[in-house]
């Protein structure tokens, strides 16, 4: 190898071989490099095997630095935390003033944040950069969040807008985020949209399967035919082909062996705790992030169901017949309505985002809630109806929709001109003289609300 | 004064007086100490007026400390935060080993923990002990929950269990917590638990004033009938009360006046970020700090209750008639079923604590969830129908209750056998490779399912 690489890329599990694929197959000569070199060797190879593309391994740091052009660009995928920061340290012994270092892993906005000075300090710049959309999306077209030094996105802009997923009248996904972790920071409340998603897919799920007897073979359809219309997406997608897979080590359909306990990685928990932080109810994302806790107590959840079966519960309370056509419309409805109150609670963290919403708040850039945006407000109400419907049949089924019907309480909360939050600001008054304010007067009140009601006792 | 007192305090706002007079009236004499002096002088006022208690006053740090037998013992009941460093720095200047100071505000138990080793390096010993009941309490008995040194405990248990409520059948509301910052740990957790009773009960006041049209005559004897019962709390006595007071400044009665904008103080957003952290489901918790969020969204939901009414919703959806018996009958078990949720939520943060959740683990120290205890279920299981009702008419009449689904949801999910988890993780290493657990044998597996689906539909 005569000239050198365009970009460097550290850290090849799937994730960066597929990123590294990626961005040689749009034609940036490409440097690789990890700590176990046989997963060097294994992305050379990879590389040769689909398309001679051009990845060019290294196996040790050093080398694999000064293979690259000046100014040079390292992406990292390695894991959030400590190894991030061990990373950092080896390539920095190579690196020169002006070169850059590209976190493309799920950080913690303020570690980007942290390291963004350090490296600053050294004559290096940083981005922390959210990469979406899985292996998959890694290979053939994620969805970018780079955020942190605009230099240095400049500099590879070129590879990013090629290398991201295309969107047909959208363009490229990917643009800059902002200064700092903006970039990681996006990217966790993307996740976190996310668990609300697959939450609300999971209880349309479980209504359809208790209550409506769906068979697999009949939800596969039902999600094959949801994905044409206005729930069209990734996750809708690759629910309908989950529910087709057969078990290949015993009888029946795969997702029926599969326990129903959800693992996490920590951006769904990060979310939660910075919608508090901040002060921006999030409550379709907490109820998410607490079915896959309560998913984790399996085996209280089987002592549970003992307790209350002898208390006359079965798993589902009753066994009403069902007009299925219609609690299919029905779970379509809810499950639609309630995933723009899940989306509403993310964009309230951070605005501009997904294609859709973007146009939404392009519509009006002060909008002050995705809910009142008139596509989307006329959307829920040709809903509200089915889904009203739904959460109350799961109820007196006794099949919990916790994302449904934290969605649902959000949206009535928020729709509402009075709450009655003025008689829990009393309470506070009564018992701890926090004041209150007053609907038809200025101004700050305390009143001595023991008092006047020992005198109106007496 | 010649002799020596046996306790000081420092920080005489109103919950500090409070405190010092309560501590003099139980036969200790009391050195109070205040930064702005003036304060000093109406707590001695105070002490003179309400029996001439032995409450002595300083108005510099250093008398203030003199004045106390050793080893000194000194409550500050300031600010969380700088204020209390600030106090420290004050009072250590005049401390000498052995001393104790103890914070009785609601601070951030990391911070107490790192307090407390910083004191030891001075020979000093420290107490982070929640103190709760309000104004009231401090007077006249409140719950403490002390945590840190149990040395310094121990110095002063005798004056903590005459100063704390004395409950009957219970004694004094008074037990070493643990050690570090657990007593603030525990205060912060029972403040998360009173958010949601708090919650609940506006809940409770929403559906019988919106759908079941009651007055505020009507509700104040309903929850003062409440009262007499299983429901009978502080937090319900005083809601009793304030239905009872008449506006000073107008026409009707106060707690139509009080604006719909609930404040908050922290401890209810630190349990919910510690519920995550510890991976523990606590929607109710949740559910009643989001309402808070949204009640300060005023001027939002004024403009989306129009955007939504153009829509054919009214404030309340349905205007059915409604048999008023019953519904407060199904209204008080909705209550106290969606509170047992609340209580075990906050359990499963922190055993051991309010009197008689105390003796449902006392039964069984190892009860995984407050649910599973015999009574407990009983209890809920002989609401439930009722529990089911109520919020399915609050969705139909388009009023949220949060709490109270919030509740239920995590009733129903966790007594529920299998939940839809598995394909939210079956999703999960469709996208990313996470792997899965199987029912029917032992291990971690992943499956290809998108080379599969393929197959499938080719």
């Amino acid at each position: 190898m005569a000239t050198k690489t365009r970009i460097g890329l550290a850290g090849l599990a799937v994730m960066g071989q597929n990123l590294a694929l990626n961005i040689a197959e749009k034609g940036f000569p490409i440097s690789v490099y990890n700590r176990t070199t046989s997963k060097v060797d294994e992305t050379v190879e990879r590389a040769k095997k689909e398309g001679n593309l051009p990845v060019y391994g290294f196996h040790d740091p050093e080398s694999f630095v000064q293979s690259i052009q000046k100014p040079r660009v390292v992406i990292m995928l390695v894991k959030a935390g400590a190894p991030v920061d061990q990373t950092i340290k080896t390539l920095s012994a190579y690196l020169e003033k002006g070169d850059c270092i590209i976190d493309g892993g799920n950080e913690w906005y303020e570690n980007t944040e942290r390291r963004e000075k350090a490296m600053a300090e050294l004559g290096l710049l940083y981005l922390g950069m959210g990469v979406s959309g899985g292996e998959e999306g890694a290979r053939n077209g994620p969805s970018l969040m780079p955020g942190g030094s605009f230099e240095a996105y400049k500099y590879i802009e070129d590879i990013l807008l090629k290398v991201a997923a295309q969107v047909p009248n959208s363009g490229p996904c990917v643009t800059y985020v902002g200064k700092g972790g903006s970039g990681n920071f996006v990217k966790m409340i993307h996740n976190g949209i996310e668990y609300g998603d697959m939450q609300l897919i999971a209880e349309a799920y479980d209504v359809l399967k208790s209550v409506g007897k769906l068979s697999n073979e009949e939800l596969q359809s039902v999600f094959a035919e949801w994905n044409r219309g206005e729930l069209l997406s990734f996750l809708i997608e690759i629910t309908a082909d989950i529910f087709g897979i057969k078990d290949d080590k015993g009888d029946g359909h795969l997702v029926d062996k599969v326990l129903d306990k959800t693992g996490m990685k920590g951006t769904g928990k990060w979310t939660v705790q910075q919608a508090a932080e901040l002060s921006v109810a999030a409550p379709t994302i907490e109820a998410s992030l607490d079915a896959r806790f309560l998913s984790g107590l399996k085996e209280e959840r089987v002592e549970a169901a003992k307790v209350f079966k002898s208390g006359g519960f079965g798993d589902v309370l009753s066994d009403q017949p069902v007009d299925k056509q219609k609690l299919i419309d029905d779970v379509r409805k809810a499950l639609y309505a309630a995933k723009i109150c899940s989306y509403a609670q993310g964009m309230n963290l951070i605005p501009i985002f997904l294609d859709r919403i973007k146009k939404a708040y392009d519509r009006n850039a002060n909008l002050a809630n995705l809910l009142v945006d008139p596509e989307f407000a006329k959307e829920i109400i040709d809903r509200q109806s089915a889904w009203r419907r739904v959460v109350c049949l799961a109820i007196n089924s006794g099949i919990s929709t916790p994302g449904m019907s934290a969605s649902l309480a959000y949206f009535d909360s928020y729709r509402r001109e009075r709450l009655p939050a003025n008689l829990v600001q009393a309470q506070r008054d009564y018992f701890g003289a926090h004041t209150y304010e007053r609907t038809d007067m200025e101004g700050s009140f305390h009143t001595e609300w023991f008092k006047l009601a020992k005198q109106s006792r007496s």
